[in-house]
C-alpha cells in the first residue's frame, strides 16, 4: 500500500506565496537575514496566520534556489524570537497568540509617524534660546577671522600628544579600561592642584579638585547639587549665556547685575543675596574687564553677609599679557565661599573636553554622585594623557609660548583693524584674553556692518547676544577674536570687510538715487 | 649744600619689618612668587597700610640678600593686580582703597570655613539614594568574581586600539581638535546606523543616531527634552535604578510595573499612560527575562493608545547565546513610538563612555541643543577611533569572539555554583547577558550568605537593590556576574564562599551552644 499525502490544509486555503519571496544576493544584508525579515513581517502583518505550517527547509530552499542552511538559520532565529514554533517531526508552524491586526507597512509608517514634538518639555523653550548656537552641519569648519573664544589649535604639539597616547596604550596597565573616580583620575587631580599652587598661588589640595567634561558640565553639576526650582542665581550682564541657560533649565530664577570699568557693579547686588553668583573676575566674559581689588573685596564682603556662594569662572585667567595671572577671588576668600572653575580647552584645543573645579572637600561626595549619574566620568585614557602632558612640563611650556604669541597677535589685530577699519570701528587694547572688543563709531550702521561681514565671509559677533538688557553702547560692541589667526589672515579679513562695506554702501546710495 | 634725606614718615611709625620677610630657596615656589605672596598678604591684612612706601627694589634686594630682579618681578605683579602703585620717580607705595579689615589668616580660615552643605538642593537627597554606589577610592580596583555588568576587558584588542589612535594622530587632519556636532562625529553615526541595519535588522538612517557619553547620559538628555516637574515616567520593577534617579532628579513622578516570566506585566500598566516608559525588552535588567512577542505587541498597542513614548534600552541585546539578537521593539513599532538606546561600554570596555540613541529626526535639534549645553560633545578623537574599529571589522569580530566566550563562561559559572554552592543557591541558565540570577534555597539565611561573601572577598549583589518593592522572592535573588572571569577564578570564588559560609555557620552554632 502506498500512502498518498493528503493535500495540506494550508494549500487548499489562500496559501502564502513562499515562492514569491524576493531575496537579493547583491545587497549588504545576508540572505538568511532577508528571508527572516520577510517572514517576520508576513507573520507580524497577519499575512501568515497563526498555526499555519511553513515549508520544510529543504522545500523552501528549493523554491527560492538558496542553500538549505540559509533557511535553517532564518527559521532558528524566528523560533528563538517566538514568531514560529518547531514541532518535533512535524516541521515549523507560525506561533499562536501573535498579531491579529495588520500593522502599518514601513512606508505607511513614515507617513503616520508619531510626532514627538508636542510631547517635549516646557523647559525646552529655555534651551531653544541657545539653539541658534547649534548648526545643522555635520563637520565643523575651521574657524575664520574673527571668530572668538578659540585658541590656535594648530600650534598645539600633536606629536607629543601622540607619543603620550602611544606610551599609555603600549606600556601601562589596562587601568584606562576601567572606571575611574567620577571626580577624576587621581594623578590628574594632583597635577591640577600642583599647577594651581605653583603657577596661580592658590591654596588647593588634590582632594578638592573635580575634573569635569568642560566648564559647561561644571555648571550642570553645580546646578544639580545646589539648585531647586525657584532658587536665585545672579549673573553679570552681559554674561556667558550658556551658563545662565543651564541654571534656567533647572528652574533657577536668574537676576542680572551690570558691569563697568572695574567689573561687576557690586553696589547693585541685591541685599538679600542668592544661592549662587556667577562671575568672571580675571577677564570678564565677554568684555575683558578685570575686576578691581576694591570690587573683589566688596564682593566677598557681600557674599559673606548674604551667604551667597560665588562661582569664579577663571575665564581667560591664564592669558594676561602684562605680568602674570591675577590673584584669584578664591585665594582672597574664606574657604567654602568661592568655587573656582578653570578649563584646558582654551589652553590646548577646543575639542578637549576637560576642565576642573576647586570645591570644598565636603562637596566632593555629592558632586561625585551627580557626575556618576550624569555620565560616570571623563575618559580615563584622555585624562592620563593630559596628566603626562602636564607632568612632563609640556603644558607650562605651551602656555608660555601661546601667551607670547597671542600678545603679539592682539597687536597685529589692532593694526589691521585700525588700518582697514579705523573709520568704522574703534578698538582699545586689552590686558589679556583671546579677543578684542570693538565699538562701532557714531553714525556707522550696525546692520550694514554685519551685512558686509557676511558678504566678506568674516565672522563678527555682537556683544549684545550675551546681554540680558543691551543698552545703546552694548548694541554697538563687537567681539573680535584674534588668537587663532595669523597676521595675513587677519589683515585680509579686515581688508575684505572694509571693501564689502564700501561696496554695499555705494550700492545703497545708488539705489536711493535711482529711486 | 648736601640734601639730607628726611626720615620717612613710615620709619617713625611702626614700620613694616621688610628685613624679616622669610624667603626659602629650597621650596618649589620661586622667590619672587614667595615675596609677592607675603607682601600681598601683608597688604590684604592691613599690616602694610594704604599709601605706605615700599623700599626701592635695590634696597629690598640688599635687605633680603636676593637678586634685584626678584623684587622687580614681585613689585610688577603686585602693581598689575592693583595692590601697590608706582609713582614715577618716587618708588612704589601701597595702593589706597584697599582692605581696612584684617581678614583671617589661612589657618584661621580653615577653622571658620563656610560649610556649604546646608546650601545644597533638596533634590540632592534623591541623588544620595545612589550615593552608596560611589566609593571614596581613588583608584578603581579590578573586578572580582562575581561582580556583574562588566565585560572581560582583558580580551579587548588594545594593540589594535593603539594602532588606530596612532594613525589618527599621525596622519589625519586636526579635525579632532575642533568641536564636532553634539550628536556625534558623522562617520560614527553612519557606522552605528550601518551596524543596526545589517546586524540588528533595524530601519535606521545616520541622521537618527545620537552619540552619547554612555546610556546614562542618554537618560539625562531625554529628561531635559521630555520632562517637566510632575511628568510621569513608568519603570519596570526591579529596574535599572540609576535611570529612575536621573528622572527623579528632574522632578518626574515615577511609577513601577512588575515583571514576570514574559517580561513587563503590560496588563498592570496605567490606562492613562505617562510621558515615558522605560523598558529593557531584550534582557530585562537585572532579571534577564526576554519580553515575549505577545507582550511586546500589547505594550506597543498600549503605548499607541496612551501616547506614551517608549525608551527601549537594548541592555545586553547583543549577548544572546541562542540564535542572533532578538528583533527590537523599535523595529516592531511605528516611527516615533520608540526611542532605542544601545551602548559600547559593555561590548568593548567599561570605561568607554560611548553609547547611542536612535530617535526620530525631529528630535535631533533639541537633543543637540541639550547636549551642547551639557558638555558640547564626546571627544572627537575617541569617536574617530571607534569608527575605525567598527569600519575595520574589529567590532563585529570582537563581538562574535566574546559571545562564544561568555556562553562558555556561563556554563562554567553554573558548574562552579552547582558544585560548590548547590546547597545554598539555585541557578537557572539564561539565554543571554553577562550574569546569572541565583536564588537562595529555602532555609538559607540571606544575611549569612552576604557575611560569608564579604569574608571570602567574593562580590555578590542582591536583586533587591534595584527593586522598588522587593517581594519575598526578590529578597532571595542574587546577581552573579561571570563574563569577566576565568574558570579558575570563578571556581575559587565559589569554593571560598562555600568554605566561609560553612565556617561562619559552625562558629555561630558553637556560639549558641556556649551561650
Amino acid at each position: 500500500m502506498t500512502l498518498k499525502k493528503a493535500p495540506s490544509k494550508a494549500r487548499t486555503q489562500q496559501r502564502f506565496p513562499f515562492e514569491s519571496l524576493q531575496l537579493d544576493a547583491t545587497t549588504q544584508s545576508p540572505l538568511y537575514r532577508q528571508l527572516e525579515e520577510q517572514l517576520r513581517q508576513a507573520i507580524w502583518q497577519g499575512v501568515l496566520k497563526a498555526d499555519e505550517p511553513l515549508p520544510s527547509s529543504r522545500n523552501l530552499a528549493g523554491l527560492l534556489n538558496i542553500a538549505r542552511n540559509t533557511v535553517i538559520r532564518a527559521y532558528e532565529q524566528l523560533a528563538v524570537e517566538g514568531f514560529i514554533r518547531a514541532k518535533p517531526g512535524a516541521g515549523h508552524r507560525v506561533a499562536e497568540g501573535l498579531p491579529d491586526r495588520v500593522p502599518r507597512t514601513p512606508s505607511a509608517r513614515r507617513a503616520t509617524a508619531t510626532d514627538l514634538r508636542p510631547q517635549l518639555s516646557r523647559r525646552i523653550n529655555t534651551l531653544r534660546q541657545v539653539g541658534g548656537l547649534i548648526g545643522p552641519q555635520r563637520h565643523n569648519p575651521a574657524p575664520l577671522p574673527f571668530r572668538a573664544h578659540i585658541p590656535d589649535y594648530q600650534e598645539f604639539p600633536t606629536n607629543i600628544w601622540r607619543q603620550l597616547y602611544n606610551r599609555r596604550l603600549k606600556h601601562s596597565s589596562r587601568f584606562w579600561q576601567l572606571a575611574v573616580h567620577p571626580c577624576g583620575y587621581w594623578p590628574l587631580r594632583q597635577a591640577v592642584a600642583d599647577y594651581l599652587v605653583t603657577a596661580r598661588g592658590m591654596s588647593v589640595v588634590p582632594e578638592q579638585v573635580v575634573i569635569t567634561a568642560g566648564v559647561q558640565q561644571g555648571f550642570e553639576l553645580l546646578t544639580k547639587i545646589f539648585i531647586d526650582p525657584g532658587d536665585g542665581v545672579i549673573f553679570e550682564d552681559p554674561a556667558y549665556t550658556p551658563a545662565a541657560t543651564v541654571f534656567a533649565m533647572a528652574g533657577a530664577k536668574a537676576s542680572y547685575v551690570g558691569i563697568d570699568d572695574e567689573g561687576l557693579a557690586v553696589d547693585a547686588l541685591p541685599a538679600g543675596g542668592a544661592k549662587l553668583l556667577y562671575t568672571t573676575p580675571a577677564s570678564h566674559f565677554p568684555l575683558g574687564v578685570s575686576q578691581s581689588q576694591a570690587r573683589r573685596k566688596a564682593l566677598l564682603a557681600w557674599s559673606a553677609k548674604t551667604s551667597t556662594t560665588i562661582l569664579e569662572d577663571d575665564y581667560n585667567g591664564e592669558y594676561r599679557y602684562r605680568g602674570r595671572p591675577l590673584t584669584t577671588l578664591y585665594s582672597m576668600a574664606s574657604a567654602g565661599q568661592v568655587i573656582y572653575m578653570g578649563s584646558f580647552s582654551k589652553l590646548l584645543f577646543p575639542a578637549l573636553r576637560l576642565a576642573y573645579m576647586v570645591v570644598p572637600e565636603s562637596l566632593i561626595a555629592p558632586i561625585a554622585s551627580a557626575r556618576w549619574l550624569l555620565d560616570r566620568h571623563s575618559p580615563p585614557l584622555e585624562q592620563a594623557v593630559l596628566t603626562d602632558f602636564i607632568n612632563g612640563g609640556h603644558f607650562l611650556r605651551h602656555l608660555r609660548r601661546m601667551r607670547a604669541l597671542y600678545a603679539q597677535r592682539q597687536a597685529l589685530c589692532m593694526n589691521s583693524l585700525e588700518h582697514y577699519l579705523g573709520d568704522l570701528i574703534e578698538v582699545e587694547p586689552l590686558d589679556g584674553g583671546l579677543h578684542l572688543i570693538g565699538e562701532l563709531r557714531t553714525g556707522i550702521d550696525r546692520d550694514a556692518v554685519f551685512s558686509a561681514a557676511e558678504d566678506a565671509n568674516v565672522e563678527l559677533s555682537p556683544v549684545a547676544q550675551f546681554a540680558h538688557q543691551a543698552d545703546a553702547k552694548t548694541q554697538r560692541q563687537l567681539i573680535i577674536g584674534y588668537a587663532a589667526y595669523r597676521e595675513a589672515a587677519m589683515a585680509g579679513a579686515a581688508q575684505n570687510l572694509a571693501k564689502s562695506f564700501a561696496r554695499l554702501s555705494r550700492e545703497k546710495k545708488t539705489q536711493k538715487r535711482t529711486q
